[in-house]
């Protein structure tokens, strides 16, 4: 859609719900799937294939590609662990595969059992099943570089590791690389820095979404110094549902009601109605009524007038 | 201090305290006051010479000031409405005035009951006021424009309007002006655009300090938009004191701690030492148990290792 400045990827139903114990009803995830199309959300993460023993909350993930295919206009992505979880999403017909390649290895091994020349091997195998794919089948395929400003277990991740990795994801085949906050590491003068370097070494179009984490507060900071960066994805979820469960009152991720509003009062083009995309909220009251609703918006809601001051210089 | 890059202003016993009920005793002041300036902070607005029958809370403001003027490197700051408030500042021997003049006319006359053509007579009668101190007697004289960003009553104040008074201000004798954003109306992209405004308007050096709120969850955001327009001084509060009426879970001021931390992890200079400036929330359990205490580092704490990015390029 060429009236959108920047993409806000919903990614709540797969980053958010994966932190819920609850498992929501397939009927409300596809509500909140199309609600959130219709308000104007161009690009949804509506799950993850990995193992449903694991992560039963993420086992209607096929179904809701499905449908959430039959939505025109909408990009529907999902998330997968490795070369069986792309085999999977590519057979369910996602448009998008986003493979996590964490930058700490101590977080790798931790998560999946894998060691970085492990993931690559992984990626390898990932861009060749999409290659053995007629063209208009093949999905846009990305590496999501996990804890790229910083790592729980290992602390600092120097820039330099991530940008390697950045270069080995996009040689072994992934068409695009992003940055993801996992821990709330990051800091708007970090995100500049590594953005910049990470272009550098793998060309602007290489790197146009961050997926960033509210833990520490800095998310829509860290949001706008992307912004700036020439950064025009940027991943967040309704409600930040989730949350942080090492920072009581803390979304997980950056909240998507509050970011659309700043972009939009920022003349940044969404394509996302703000009112309706709140009235979405009522779906998670219902069906997590026991999950916080974080977000500023929805309760001081935006500011009177304030479209009046897009047009001054 | 010449080892600094950003001068944090605590406001939190004037703008927090102000919106708390309950009065808190003069003794835990003073010890909220020395426990900040001993972990940093050079900077405290102590409170307002203001009508005490309608604010008990600033009642004690005079002894704050006596209190805070003994230590060593403090700058002490006290807001004023008007110029008999700023008599008694005056007489109490603060470091620095300050006047908050509301760009929208219609917040000004509901608040103070004063127009801008006379709030600009107040700022004249401060200045000659100053002007007959003997030199070194003489406080630094601060107008705070409030509003700059929209009003809760009018909505889109212009930015011509913000302009214009900022000129007026500084030529009835203010040296500096603030903006402030005391709806939380404001965005990256207005902040920086006013900014700009200003300081082509009257000068850089006569802009170097905002007040942010954090209504709507951009209040960072707003910080480091202003920091990158070359603001030196920000305002915030402790804990987010006195919160934010028309949006439950928002602090009203950005919140100190987690201020601090984006500015040190971004490699400015504070001066202030973060463990012990959380550990002064403390006094604010104790003394306003009944208050909601913001902020994410206090519960995420800082990240690990967070100062080895620090000289990355």
């Amino acid at each position: 859609m060429t009236d959108i400045d920047v993409i806000v990827s919903e990614v709540g139903l797969r980053d958010g719900l994966q932190n819920v114990d609850q498992v929501l009803d397939i009927a409300t995830k596809k509500r909140w799937i199309a609600a959130e199309a219709a308000a104007g959300v161009s690009e949804i993460e509506v799950g993850s294939f990995v193992n449903y023993q694991l992560l039963p909350q993420m086992a209607d993930t096929g179904e809701l590609v499905a449908f959430a295919k039959e939505i025109e206009g909408l990009t529907v992505a999902a998330l997968v662990p490795n070369a069986r979880g792309a085999k999977a999403a590519i057979e369910a017909g996602v448009h998008k595969v986003s493979i996590p390649v964490s930058a700490s290895e101590t977080h790798s091994k931790k998560n999946v059992n894998r060691t970085h020349d492990q993931m690559i091997d992984e990626v390898r195998n990932i861009r060749s099943m999409i290659d053995a794919l007629p063209e208009q089948e093949r999905p846009y395929f990305e590496a999501g570089i996990a804890t790229a400003f910083g790592c729980t277990m290992e602390g600092h991740v120097p820039q330099a590791t991530v940008v390697s990795l950045a270069e080995r994801l996009i040689e072994a085949g992934a068409e695009e690389v992003g940055l993801s906050d996992t821990t709330g590491y990051a800091n708007p003068a970090m995100i500049r820095r590594r953005i910049r370097a990470v272009h550098a070494a793998v060309g602007r179009d290489r790197l146009t979404g961050v997926h960033l984490h509210n833990t520490r507060g800095l998310g829509l900071a860290n949001a706008a110094a992307a912004l700036e960066e020439g950064i025009t994805t940027l991943d967040s979820s309704l409600a930040g549902l989730g949350g942080c469960p090492f920072a009581p009152g803390a979304s997980g991720n950056i909240v998507t009601e509050d970011l659309v509003f700043m972009l939009e009062a920022m003349g940044l083009k969404t394509g996302i109605d703000i009112e309706r995309l709140v009235a979405v909220r009522e779906l998670l009251k219902e069906g997590l009524p026991d999950e916080p609703r974080y977000g500023f918006i929805p309760d001081a809601g935006v500011p009177i007038g304030w479209q009046a001051s897009l047009g001054e210089p």
